[in-house]
Formats: C-alpha cells, structure tokens, sequence
C-alpha cells in the first residue's frame, strides 16, 4: 500500500510538472484554489480536486486531457461551480479543468438566430451581448451559469415552457473526448439526420463522455412586448389547472411559475414583496402587443374561473428584472429561513396531470417533518423543486432531508416521472437511476465504457462503472 | 466457398424453421413478399431480404431479434416503406422484421398532451384518432409514414419550422436491442436530466440500434383558426429573404414552403393549379382568429417589400387539405414531367442566410444538366429537397444524378450545411458522413460496436463497420 501511494505520488509530481509546463502559473495546486473547484452551491461536501487547470483554449484542454490520460488521471470539467447534485465534487482526485477563461462569443448570426460561443460563456454575459442587435438566449437556470456547463447539465428554467431546454438550443458542440481527440458534434444547419445524434448524447452528459469547450446555440428576437404578472389562489390544485387548461389552449406562455405558501412567504420577507401567502403563480408573456394582451386575457380568464385573484401587472423593465430576481433567488430566500442553513435542492419532473397530487404529497411530508422545505416548480413542464433547508453538520438533518428526498423521488417515478426534471444527476441522485431507467442503464454503461473506457472523465456521476 | 453457402443455408433453414414455430405463416418467404419488403420510394435497387417476419408485439420482436443474433442473421426494421435512401434494402441478406401489425394507439393523454403508440401506427392513423379530443401530432413528412419509422429515420416535414422534428416530439421511446433485452428509453415526464439521452440516441439511428417498437409523442391542442396562403415572388431571393425576415420577427408561422418554378408548373398540372410559374410560397398560420390574422398581415407586409404579391387564401378545410396534398405529391408531380421516370430524392439543409445561394447555384447546375430536377423545400428550416428524374436502367442518368447529387452535398456542407436534413443517411448518404463528421464519425462507429458488436441492425446503414 505504501508502494501503491509512492507510485501515486510520483506519478502526480510527473503529472503536474508537465501541467506546469503546458500552462505555467495557469495550474494551480494551492488549497484556496483546490477547495473552491471541489464545491457547487448545495449541501453536497466539498471534494476539492488535486490540481487546476485554467485552460484558454480547446487545444489546451486536449493537451490536459492527454496528459491526464497518460497518467490515469480523473479530469472533471469546471465552469461557474453553480451545478448542485455535487457534479464538480473530485471523489476520485484528480485535475480539474477551469473553463471561466474561456470566455469569448466567437460568432454571432443574426439571420441565422444563432452563435457560437466558448464553454466559459455565462449566459448573462452573452444576452449583454447581443441586446444590441434585437437577440437573446432565453434559457436561465437562475445562476449566472456558464453556457458551457448548462449544455452539460441539460439546463432549462423557467423560460422552458416556451422556449425548451439545453437539449432542444444547442445546435452543436466542440467537444475534446477522454483520449483528446476533439470532434465538432454537428454542422450549423438547423437540422439534420445525418448520423447519431451526438449533440444530444454530450447534453446532459455532465463531463463523463468528453469536455464541452464551445456551444453553438440557437438565438431569438427579443419579443416586441414582454409583461409579467403574479396571480394568487385559494388552492393549489386552482394553480396548477390554471397551467394544465393554458398549456392545451395552446397559449404560448412565456414562464409559469408556481410558489407555495411557505415559497411565496419566504420571498416576500427576501425581495420585501407583499404578495398574498398563498399558493401563486409568477407568469411572463411575450410577443405582439396585441399578442401579450389576448394571451393574459385568455390565462386571466381562465385562473378566474380556477379560484385565482385578479393579476397583479409587471410591465415595466426594471420591476420585471426584479420580479424575477426574487423568482432566480428563492434558494436564497429559503435559506433565509432558517439563518445559517445549507440547502440541498432536489428536483422532481412528473407528467403535469399528476403535478398537484405530487405535490400535495410532498407538502404533507414536509409538514410532517422537523425540517423547513419550500416548493417552487416550472409548472407548465411539471417540474418542481423542493429546497431543503439543512444544517449539513447535523447528521439528523441530514438523515431527513435524506428520506424527504426518497419518499419524492419514487413518488414521482410511480407517477411516471423523473428523479431529476434539470438538476442532473451527479452524485446526489446516482442511487435512482437503476429505479428509474431498469435495463436502460445498462446502455447509458455501454455507452460510457465505449467513450472513456478508463473511467477518467468525471468519475463516480451519473453511472457507477 | 461451396462449404461456406451450404453452412449458411443450413443456419437459414434452422432459423427459418425457428421463426415458423414462433409466427406461424406471420412468417413468409414469398418472392412477392420478400421483394415488397427490400425496396423503398426511390431510385434504389430492390434488395429483397430472406424472409419477413409479421410481429404483433414488442414480445415476438425480442424473440425474432435473439433467434436472428443466435444464427448470426441481419435484421431489418419495416414500416410503411416510405423512406428515400435505401433505408429498408436487405444489403446483406436476413431478416425483415414488418412492424405494420403493432398499430395499436396504446394510451392517449389529453391533460399532459401526450401519447403512447405501436410502432406501425401511421401519423394519419393517430391523428384521426385523436381528432375528436380536438388534439393533433404535427410532424409531417408527406407520406403517411409509421411513427415507428418516422422516429428511426429523424423525420421531420412541413411543419417543423413550427413544431420542431421527431427529434423535439418524442418523449421516450420502447426499443429491442440487439441481443434481444428491452428498455424503455425515458419516463413520461416532459423533460428530464437523469442520464444520458437515449431517446435522442435512437432517434434517428434507423434501425442500426435497436428495432423500436413504441413511441411516446407530444401532442398539441388543434388550433382555434388556421389559414392557409400562396403568394408568388419576382425573384427566388425575395421569396428566401421573405422567409429569414419572418423568422427573426418571431412570427410564429406553421408552415412555410419554398417551390421553384419547375415544382410550381410540376404541382399545377398534377393537381390542376393555376399558380403563376414563379418563385412561391405556401403558407399556413395556427393561432387563435386574431393571432392568425395578425401574423398573416405581418408575413404579407414583408412579403410586399421583398416582391411578393398578394396572398391567395384558402381557409376552408377542404381547400387547405387539397393545397397540401399537393405539396406532398410534390414528388409524383416531378415525375409526371417524365413518364416512366423515379425519383432520386435527395435534400440538404444549410444555415437559413445561406439558402437563397444554395438553392441558385442548384439550379444553375440543372439547368445545365440534361436531367429536370425541380426543387421544393422547408425553407423555414434551411432545407430544401432537389428531385432529380432518371430512369435507373440508364447507366448514363445515373452517372449524371450522382454527380449533380455530390456537387449539391458538397456545397451544402460548405456553407456550413449538413448533407440530409430530413431524408437520413440509409445507404445513399453513407459516404458524405467522413466529410460531414470528421472525426465524430468515429465516435458514431465506438456506439455501434458498443450496442451491437456483430453488426446485425440494418448493416450498411449510417456507418460502414
């Protein structure tokens, strides 16, 4: 065993010296550096990796990516430490490349609708961007992600009821596979049935087939009129109809959030909002002005009829932003809650006609329980969350987040639904996936042996090898 | 040699004998049957396989799968035949296995609008099934293919520029793989970010996967108003730029298609239209009355800039249906112009500010071929069909359509373009893949090893093992 960690040790010091030699004072092995790539935002303990990599370009990641291979060396992919199912978590050592510096927007096509970034892109940064020429890329996780670690999560947010997810925008992906081939995923066409999709294989698959480095996205016109409401109701069940009766109406809706009670309370003490606390819905419409104005009174319509109060009008830039600040900040709000916290931040997805009995379910659980958990979902995909708020110290807590969290995942899946609607799997939710997928899983392993059959990139999330 | 036939005519006979236990005269080996089976819509040589097996179930497409993997025997999947690349030839002999039976609608889900249906479910089947719950499944691709068929080939059609592809209308599909097991790709959820994407994966892989035998679709509520529009343009790039403008002002068009002059005098005298022999568009909006009308005002105002004239209406259901029909006899009406001629059908798909030039440098090349080839095309997506008339015992046509078909391939993917957007790679396309996919090829090749080492899924499709 002494041998085995000599030989471990000497392999790292060969390792990192030719890192130091590729990138110079861009490696780092400092434990400042170390600690704050082996964390994201959630509960999930820090595993700090034993060197970084602040990598410039993709023909650097594919220099990192063979010297790693050459020295069995686990990689994992980095890009704003935002993700929360412990995706960045080093379990198994190793380097980890930072993709923040590579930070540039390499094309944009207005008549196209679409652009080619670098990974370390973050979305705010590239809707600055292209606000100048009438252009936006509507999905928003929350986090200021980075483009790059959003196509690898599979990212969506709020704006997904209109506009889709990570899977339905990314047009295609550079991607340096675990050998450090780099290979373009698709041609810029809208479509095609060229082949495998491989572009959907890399979205979503969270760092463990290859490192994305850039992202090819599809872009929109920013809408001519855009207004946000907020509609209180006297039941759940009222709210999620209201969603279930606008989506088959075919009523483009832009966003429809829900907010539970105890969601809606812990906003209004955030943002210093004054909304009624009962169960609400945050909604955005967008389009022709004549558009926005026959969609919200379709919805009005609609949510009057559900038990829904009269809608409380955002039109303005600013008040929107700041509407939907509060929306993006609700773990923070939450956490608030309970001074000191930690949230572990668990996501279900069930098909939207079991939406309220799920959470219904799940509310009663949380009632039952000593532990504070708000809900906040994107309703129009049936998509909630339910934020946990836990003293990650306090193996009680932990212990009950731990069984909150089962009881929702297989509800959901007895509901046909899934384990994760967008947080990914990382290591938080990898125990589900048998339940989930059976004999799929399986391929997901195949898959995986095909593409790093050393088991380097990002081990020990998603599949167990 | 002569010991080798014996050996493999004994593994027919064994597993002939097998499949007649297991299907009873569901299995035939009919010269009739065999030849109906070994041929699709186009140009391509028939290439009968040895036997057709008649499956009624996800069940007996298992047990053909391992019975075939047991003799070392190709398996083909069938639907309706429709496909245009050789996608159903028996290069290499075995099996066809005929999914038109399963043609059960499994499950409809009007709240969650969603579906579950039997492969050989045909799309004109499910949406007169679903016409009474005022529900309706979008992706068109003109023939009345099996959605089993149009999910392994990636189909998309005149709607896509509005509803996306089968790519973004599958939810999850049910699949035999190659040694037989089963799985279900994704829950019902609508969206998901538990592991890798394995619905996209077989999407589009045309039975080189796995045999898919259920399909799960998104479905949508059928409009309130929906009017159809022909309007006739000076030049072919007022016509294109009519189509880029659309687009970018976020006009939420259903359809809209591009004919050349060749394809509108083809239609006029197939369905006894009297369109001028111009450049034109068809057009259709779905929304709610106010919203058809409001888009249809705006595409007509950018119309009129770009020398477009007035837009033809047609309202009436049963004038939009033959106006439709007509664009998707758009290929019998080719041939028309040369009895006794086939179809060699190809299509490519390019970035939309690139289509105008694609589409005119296409029609200088036929214009200065003896071959007619009139083009039509979904050029909201970028894609655009050319359908060159030979007759394919003349050695000489099809020296002639191969070499206009390479020339339109490579121009595509040098504007960036893919060389199908919708008809698939099946045998015709194969050999573009090196110069679409580079290096990725290799990456398509690492899957298929993975998911069947033996290469009995419609060998000598998409990828050459």
């Amino acid at each position: 065993m002494v041998g085995q960690a000599n030989t471990a040790e000497r392999r790292n010091d060969a390792l990192f010296e030719s890192l130091r030699d590729l990138l110079g004072d861009r490696f780092s092995t400092s434990a400042a550096v170390r600690e704050q790539h082996g964390k994201d935002e959630s509960y999930h303990a820090a595993m700090p990796p034993d060197g970084v990599a602040f990598a410039e370009s993709t023909e650097e990641v594919s220099a990192i990516v063979k010297l790693c291979a050459q020295y069995e060396t686990p990689i994992i992919a980095f890009g704003t430490g935002t993700s929360l199912e412990g995706h960045v978590a080093a379990l198994h050592g190793g380097i980890c490349i930072d993709l923040s510096r590579m930070n540039a927007v390499l094309e944009v096509n207005g008549d196209d609708l679409d652009c080619r970034v670098q990974a370390g892109v973050t979305r705010k940064q590239l809707n600055e961007d292209l606000r100048d020429q009438g252009l936006f890329f509507p999905i928003d996780p929350g986090a200021n992600a980075s483009l790059g670690g959003m196509a690898a999560t599979r990212a969506s947010g709020t704006n997904a009821v209109r506009y889709g997810t990570m899977r339905e925008n990314v047009l295609s992906l550079t991607v340096v596979l675990a050998d450090g081939r780099v290979i373009r995923t698709a041609q810029r066409a809208r479509k095609s049935s060229a082949g495998y999709d491989l572009t959907r294989m890399f979205v979503g698959s969270e760092g463990t087939l290859g490192i994305i480095t850039e992202v090819a996205l599809r872009l929109y016109g920013i809408p001519e009129a855009m207004s946000s409401a907020v509609c209180s109701f006297d039941s759940l069940e009222g709210a999620v109809n209201t969603v279930i009766l606008t989506i088959q109406s075919g009523i483009p809706v832009a966003r429809i959030e829900l907010l539970d009670e105890p969601m809606i309370d812990a906003i209004n003490r955030y943002a210093d909002f004054d909304y009624p606390v009962l169960p609400t819905l945050f909604l955005e419409f967008h389009g022709s002005p004549a558009g926005v104005k026959e969609q919200a009174e379709s919805v009005g319509a609609i949510a009057g009829e559900l038990g829904g109060g009269d809608f409380r009008w955002t039109d303005k830039a600013e008040d929107r932003s700041k509407l939907w600040q509060a929306r993006h900040d609700a773990g923070y709000a939450a956490m608030a809650l309970r001074p000191g916290s930690k949230m572990w931040p668990t996501d279900v997805c069930v098909p939207i006609s079991r939406l309220a009995e799920c959470i219904l379910e799940t509310q009663k659980d949380v009632q039952a329980s000593f532990l504070i958990a708000p809900i906040v979902g994107h309703v129009g995909d049936g998509n909630f969350h339910l934020t946990i708020l836990v003293d990650p110290d306090d193996p009680k807590d932990i212990a009950e987040a731990e069984r909150l969290n089962e009881r929702l995942v297989h509800r959901a899946l007895a509901m046909e639904g899934t384990c994760t609607g967008e947080h990914g799997v990382g290591s938080g939710k990898i125990d589900f996936l048998v339940a989930e997928h059976g004999e799929a899983l399986s391929v997901m392993r195949a898959i995986k042996l095909a593409l790093d059959p050393a088991n380097l990139m990002n081990p020990g999330k998603i599949i167990r090898m």
